[in-house]
């Protein structure tokens, strides 16, 4: 943008702004100037938590998601059955799986999904500390909940295949019609896949 | 949001974005999650940018513009017309102007529009200056560019009644139809105030 800020610094702000996912320059700018405008107090708390964010926050040691301890929150709560694990592709995943909270077991971060179209091989995933914990563990259940994606489908494949001949049994989560939803809007592969999967009623 | 997190810093900068103009929970989500995968220097250098602004931006002591000096860039442009002063209500409404490329003399900001529903009176904006600007600057030319808002057209009367009495132009952007716009979604009054401003042909 050449628009005339006025200031360097303003403009240099707006540009960090805008390199932020879903903030153009127009939002940039209005973030700029609400920051501009408001009291020293609120910038300079955004500008910390920032900092104290990153400086403190990294990949739970032992199933890579979101934790300030050497381990997250979910790997050292007590009431969590070790012995189940809901492997998903990113930290993100497990806020989805929690709100629903339909999962009492723990989880394992793989870090990204198999794509050979985008380089992500077996090596870039944390599987293989996967197989360490199915057997350091003593896992029984392992829950893929992987996106309904080719990559997604690729990788709850290659999991399943590591872990034959581990006395664990692997699961995947049921691929159907979201609940609600009008089979107008369903794609034809969903369907095939609901279909394949219908359960008898009562 | 009741989302876990797994990390109360994370929440905090989620809580800091979230306030920002624009930015809901979903976002805020992202953006701290992209800045936590990101590397260290560019969750510093944003961070840092905000700091630098507030630390360094303020208004312009003559004008009310954004500035990093005692006065904005303008004031300081020798080949800006010292004697024509344009009239906006916020420092981004220059930016406009500026885009435009119309205007060759200087600015002065009023901070606001008249408002007695929003409890904006005279005393609240920067209207005592620019009396004085006007006296002191030999100012000969004070184009209001204000909205063709309730608010701008009170805000114009108002300073028109005040520079009366002082030798000098005051006149108003136009009002009328935009360029490029088609007639079927141009409003009533649009189209009134277009039809008693039209003007001769060639």
């Amino acid at each position: 943008m050449r628009t005339h800020l006025g200031s360097l610094r303003l403009a240099q702000l707006v540009q960090e702004l805008s390199r932020l996912p879903g903030i153009g320059q127009k939002s940039a700018t209005r973030i700029a100037l609400h920051l501009l405008e408001g009291d020293a107090e609120a910038a300079r708390a955004l500008s910390e938590a920032i900092l104290e964010m990153k400086a403190h926050v990294h990949p739970c040691r032992r199933c890579g998601a979101i934790a300030e301890e050497d381990e997250c929150e979910l790997c050292r709560d007590p009431r969590r059955d070790p012995h189940s694990l809901c492997v998903v592709g990113q930290p993100t995943d497990i806020f989805s799986m929690e709100r629903a909270a339909v999962f009492r077991g723990r989880y394992h971060v793989l870090g990204g999904l198999l794509s050979p179209l985008e380089g992500v091989d077996p090596s870039d995933l944390r599987l293989a500390e996967l197989e360490l914990r199915v057997r350091a563990e003593a896992v029984r259940e392992v829950v893929l909940a992987l996106a309904g994606t080719v990559e997604g489908e690729a990788t709850a494949l290659f999991v399943a295949r590591m872990l034959t001949g581990h006395p664990v049994s692997v699961t995947r989560l049921a691929t159907g019609i979201p609940v609600g939803g009008d089979l107008e809007y369903v794609d034809e592969v969903t369907l095939e896949r609901a279909f394949a999967g219908r359960r008898p009623l009562g």
